[in-house]
C-alpha cells in the first residue's frame, strides 16, 4: 500500500558538508597578503552570480558591486583607502567597493512584481527606505563575502577609506554610495594573523 | 632540484562543490511553511558556531540571537509578529530573533586584544558606534542565514514585526535591539513561492 503522506513530503534539504563548512565558515580566513596570480573577471562575474541569490526584503537587492582590477582604477582607488590598507590594496589582483544603490526602489516593479505599488512606499517613507537600505546592503555584504570565499579566493574586507572620496571619484551621479571595500584574490605571504577569539555562548546566544 | 619558490607558494584555497552552492546559494529558497519535524536546541547552536566565524571589522561581533521554541516562547512572540507574518512564525519549530548588542564595545579588550583602546574609541564616537552596530549586525545577519541552510533548515527571514514590542517583552535591559526575525525548520507542504529574478549583471555590477 502506498503511504500518500510520505510520498507527500517534501525531500530532506541538502547540508553542506564539512569541506563545504571549512571553506566558507571554519577555516576560511581574511587574507592580509595577496600572491600576484591574477583573478579574472569571469571570476568576479561568478562570485556575483552566487551572491545575488540569498534572500533581501521584498526582494529588493540594494548592493552593488564597482570591480576595480585595472591598473588605472587601481591608481584612482588606493590613495583613498586608510592609510594602513593602502599596500594591500594596492597588491590585491582585485577589490570590490560595496555600496548601496540609494534608488534600488526604482527596481520594484521588476524584482518584485507581487506589489509593484511598494516601489511608491518606500519613494514616500524616508525612513523605511533609508532601513532598507542601509539593512539589506549590509546583509548583501555577508553573502558577498562567502561567494568570494565559495570560489577558493580570500576575502579582505576593509573599513578604513574615505567614503566620500571614492564616492566623488567613482560615483559622481551620487545614486552609488560605499560601504565596503574587499581585496579578492589568492594568499600570498604570510596571509593570516592569528585568529582573534569568538565571543562565548552565554555572551551571543538566548533561549526562550 | 627543488623549486625553493614553489614549495613557500601557500596552497590553493578549496572551493565550494556544486553541491555546497546549491545548499547556500543557487537552489535554496525562503521557505514560508514549515513540517512539524523538531529542531534541536544542538541545532540551534551548531548554527552559531558557524555563523559566529566569518568577519565583523576590528572582531567586534554586534549580533546576538534568542531562540524561541517552547509554547510559552512562542505564546509571548507570535502576537508581535505582523499579521501577515504570525501563522508562519506560529507553525515554525524554531524562531531566531536576531538583535544587535548596543554595549557591543565593552567586549572589545577580549575579542581584540590587539587594540583594546578601541573600546573607548567607539564610547566617545557616537557615530562609530552606531554605524558599527547596524552595518556589523546585518552582515552576522548574512552569515546567520546561510548557516541556517548550512545545516539542512530552511530559513524564513522576515522585516514585518512590532520591534519595541519584541524589545520590551524579550530585552527589557534595553541592551539589546530585534533586528530581524528568522523561522527555521523543515520545509511544510507548498513551502516555496516562484523564485524572484534577480537585477540583470549591468543594473548592479560595475568594473573600472
Amino acid at each position: 500500500m502506498t503511504d500518500l503522506a510520505e510520498s507527500l513530503t517534501v525531500p530532506a534539504l541538502p547540508r553542506l558538508d564539512d569541506a563545504g563548512r571549512a571553506a566558507l565558515f571554519t577555516e576560511a580566513r581574511t587574507a592580509n597578503s595577496f600572491a600576484p596570480t591574477p583573478v579574472t573577471d569571469a571570476e568576479l562575474t561568478a562570485i556575483w552570480d552566487l551572491a545575488k541569490w540569498p534572500p533581501t526584503a521584498a526582494n529588493t537587492q540594494p548592493l552593488r558591486v564597482l570591480y576595480v582590477r585595472t591598473q588605472q582604477g587601481r591608481d584612482r582607488l588606493v590613495p583613498l583607502m586608510a592609510e594602513g590598507n593602502q599596500a594591500k590594496t594596492a597588491s590585491a589582483p582585485a577589490v570590490a567597493v560595496l555600496a548601496q544603490d540609494t534608488r534600488y526602489h526604482e527596481h520594484i516593479p521588476t524584482v518584485f512584481p507581487p506589489k509593484p505599488e511598494l516601489q511608491q512606499v518606500f519613494e514616500d517613507n524616508e525612513e523605511l527606505h533609508s532601513q532598507s537600505l542601509r539593512f539589506g546592503a549590509a546583509l548583501q555584504a555577508g553573502y558577498f563575502l562567502l561567494a568570494v570565499r565559495a570560489h577558493g579566493l580570500a576575502a579582505g574586507p576593509m573599513g578604513g577609506f574615505d567614503a566620500a572620496g571614492i564616492d566623488a571619484e567613482f560615483f559622481p551621479d551620487g545614486r552609488w554610495r560605499s560601504i565596503l571595500v574587499v581585496n579578492i584574490g589568492h594568499p600570498g605571504e604570510n596571509p593570516w594573523f592569528d585568529r582573534l577569539p569568538r565571543l562565548d555562548h552565554p555572551e551571543v546566544l538566548s533561549w526562550a
